[in-house]
């Protein structure tokens, strides 16, 4: 087991901008241990004065969508406009090894060499509720550091993106031009989550093939309601390989953060967001009590195998194994 | 109270297909009592078997579009056909009284005096998952009773849509033409759980508007993906007043069963459906049993109240919780 400090010595370290101790404070409330995360939430509840300050961007897009490069270029760009960067980044089949860091070290080189801009993957685990848990700590740790903007990354084909939409302020959806291709994979839903898209990859001769999809895809979007902030995604084209558009990214964020300002919604997005994420938590420790129970879990898989079949009613099913689970207390 | 009967009498009346006795169960399964909710379950365990067999077609839309209107014309339709149908309607406004009865059956005036036709709605009551619950199990009662085509319809602006997604084989989508009023009050995220979109009241000055509306719309979801069965939903024009494009509604639903039963895509949706059902359940069993504590909904309270204000974190809230209910068990 690593060495552990006291309280002090993260919340200190972090509030000095100390990046190893705020890796270590990550590494903390990554932890499944009793003791670690008891650690880690006394450290979150120091820090707590100190949060909520980063504008927060979730990223997401199918795999060969450039995401990585788009957040190479995206995220250089907001450093030299004197940002400090955290990116975080949530990857379903990474272990918890360190393999994926350096994975995501290497898919992000100038990024990581670059003192302006902190870079920490997150291993998905086993849960997505995990996933959310420990990602939204983690943005509250580097806000407590001081990271002006914060990027969250998935990869866009899971379940991962509502959990990322429901800790943001701005999700950025990344699209690739081409016939068809750009829906290969992608999820269904994911597209009415977006408060923004953008087409990735447009240069050389993918610039006319962006452009056309741009037009298309705000065609299509000015069809779908607006958000409850009253704010209609816009469509962009960029390329990180030129640059061009990543500029008009960042202007498209800074302008929905005034409009949320303005409005009150992104106050209300984040309370709505962290009363969320406390009844998703209250629901999966419920559930994680109920299923201490011994032979419960044997008991609930057979219960499925005859609602799949159809002759069972889900109603009965739930009524037995609430009774069954109530007389073993 | 009103009077109960033992099981046998609804089980064979269903199965004959009399709808008085079809309706009594129907009481029964929508009473709160726990002597009602165990006779009404050993009717439907009883009836399981001769479930299954209808086609489920979920019907919503925003007020106005005139999913009543529509309703009658295509449920007319379908009974020339000969097709048996039931209408199952489902407003969250509605008290549990005559009075919707009433108002629903106002609405479809022709439907209800049709002798193949059975209107039904269901009060929601207070919770959506209520909603869900009584509405799947009436959804089965009627198809025990025979009818081959079922319809549930929803009011379009909440949360009921998802639910009702979740227990049909087809979900339509009906919408108005004309400069953005279409979307007004629409739920946002609700356009990719259609299986179809039909642009109504394409009738007189409105066609040519409807006509446009419905290559807009068409072209904007080809740039959505699919959906899990491979299936591209289609935009159509209709108008209850002419009749004109009813029909093809009708055939597009009879595509979309001939694609979903070839490629066995139906069958898997239906017990994903059963098992998701059990599952919530199971969730709200769960949650039940938590908040029958005493003083736990103030403890609540007060929590939510420190999280919104960003004074408290959902982790600890949750523990606190939690622990003082293992403690007063």
């Amino acid at each position: 087991m690593p060495t552990r400090f006291p309280p002090d010595y993260y919340i200190n370290g972090i509030l000095d901008g100390d990046r190893l101790r705020l890796s270590r404070a990550i590494t903390l409330i990554e932890s499944r241990r009793v003791d670690d995360q008891e650690l880690a939430q006394n450290v979150l509840e120091a820090l707590l004065p100190k949060t909520g300050n980063s504008i927060r961007i979730g990223i997401t897009g199918v795999p060969g969508v450039g995401k990585s490069t788009f957040i190479e270029a995206f995220g250089t760009y907001l450093t030299t406009l004197g940002n400090k960067l955290a990116v975080l980044t949530i990857d379903p089949t990474s272990q918890r090894s360190g393999g994926s860091l350096l994975g995501d070290k290497t898919r992000m080189e100038t990024l990581s060499m670059n003192s302006s801009a902190y870079i920490r993957p997150s291993p998905a685990g086993d849960s997505l509720g995990g996933v959310a848990h420990r990602t939204r700590e983690t943005m509250l740790l580097c806000e407590a550091a001081g990271f002006d903007v914060i990027l969250v990354e998935t990869v866009g084909v899971g379940q991962s993106e509502t959990v990322v939409h429901g800790m943001v302020d701005f999700f950025l959806l990344l699209m690739l031009a081409g016939a068809g291709d750009e829906l290969q994979g992608m999820k269904r839903g994911i597209m009415e989550l977006a408060d923004a898209l953008a087409i990735t990859k447009a240069d050389g001769e993918n610039v006319s093939a962006a452009t056309r999809a741009r037009v298309e895809y705000q065609n299509a979007l000015h069809l779908f309601p607006p958000t409850d902030s009253g704010w209609i995604p816009p469509v962009l084209t960029c390329s990180a390989l030129t640059n061009v558009g990543i500029i008009d990214v960042w202007q498209t964020v800074q302008t929905y953060q005034q409009l949320t300002t303005q409005n009150g919604s992104r106050v209300l997005r984040r309370q709505e967001q962290q009363l969320t994420w406390f009844r998703s938590l209250l629901r999966q420790g419920l559930e994680r009590q109920f299923y201490e129970e011994p032979n419960l879990h044997q008991q609930l898989l057979a219960l499925e195998a005859q609602i799949r079949s159809g002759t069972l009613l889900p109603a009965p099913a739930v009524q037995k194994l609430l009774r069954s689970n109530l007389h073993s207390r």
